[in-house]
């Protein structure tokens, strides 16, 4: 048997990195082997990807056509050096972020060309799919209100900021509209228990479903 | 009127960086523009891609897609931020490798699979081909004893390198065989006197029909 890739997506602040660690936690004390790694900068050289991405010179900004190969470059080898292999050791790999954040984040947000991305996608992964993808819906304004710790959402770039998330978060609802029983989306805006509690109730099935042994149900 | 882009290919040792420095001053001498540039590498971007390429890690190996999506990640940004504005100023670009590196080494020499190499190298430029090739067609034991200074090659590990180099001096012939007008090999077995006189002879036409003055000529 395989190890199993659950990736987390969702808007920014939407409580991913929290969630990750919670249910990695939980899986760890079910038995279950895991995995937390995240794309782009789970390996080595995808820290310097990472890097280069996010220290774009602002008198030569990387071209959009140049990130979409950056991330797919950080992706295929996060995917043979990562993921590859530890779904060969039986893991349960909990991502942050995978393919469904290109779509959403350049092919919804940024309106780069779908063809290219699903090209490049293709390419980097060699066919490698989530098994499970957690989205947690949030909405924009209030996951920008939790990252400032304020309700203030006025200015320009901010509107502008609001709108390009707006449409990731479009995104996202029609990716997970058209992958019924692998995207499932969790209701971000609930307390932080009542999110894990959500999580749990979609996990447990697909877990059962994979053949990994639940000690609580035993 | 657009710039040109002429592309200087061949295996290690075949004399292209002295020959675009020749054929560089020479097209100055003419009065006409010229920018040498090359990949990787020809961007601040690229510089820190090649770097990269080149910095591998022992124990954490770049992957072959990877590589070949970095390449392509340098390659787009060199085309939008370095060839597209050069040409757009209707300079001649001497560019050190470009696509049919790629073929030529990533295709013929590692045996990568080529429909991924011909949909990157397609992704990467957006369609700018070269409009002249000159492939520096060098014996790979000469362009080995040149770079050695010795004739010394009968280790192993050179005899293998000697083999990877001659596929792709294949891969160059079979490219340039599949590109006749716009790839032309030069004899680069000759002096490097007789060497420069084989590219301006291929260049005065080109140059002509591109219609660049030649106050030589005038």
């Amino acid at each position: 048997m395989q190890g199993k890739l659950i990736v987390f997506e969702g808007v920014e602040g939407c409580g991913k990195s929290t969630q990750m660690q919670i249910c990695c936690e939980w899986l760890q004390s079910l038995g279950i082997p895991v995995l937390v790694t995240r794309e782009p900068g789970g390996t080595v050289l995808g820290a310097d990807i990472r890097r280069l991405l996010l220290e774009k010179a602002e008198d030569k900004p990387i071209t959009s056509t140049t990130e979409l190969l950056l991330y797919a470059a950080d992706r295929s080898q996060h995917v043979e050096q990562e993921l590859k292999p530890n779904l060969a050791a039986r893991k349960i790999i909990l991502c942050d972020r995978y393919t469904y954040s290109t779509v959403a984040y350049q092919g919804y947000g940024r309106a780069l060309d779908m063809n290219l991305i699903n090209q490049l996608n293709a390419i980097a992964t060699g066919g490698l799919e989530p098994d499970l993808g957690l989205w947690l819906d949030l909405d924009v304004e209030v996951g920008f209100a939790r990252k400032r710790g304020s309700g203030d959402i006025a200015d320009r770039i901010e509107q502008e900021k609001i709108d390009f998330h707006r449409r990731v978060q479009l995104g996202y609802s029609k990716l997970a509209a058209s992958k019924p029983g692998i995207i499932f989306r969790v209701d971000g805006s609930l307390t932080r228990e009542a999110v894990t509690q959500q999580i749990q109730e979609i996990l447990n099935p697909k877990l059962e479903a994979w053949g990994y042994q639940n000690p609580v149900e035993t």
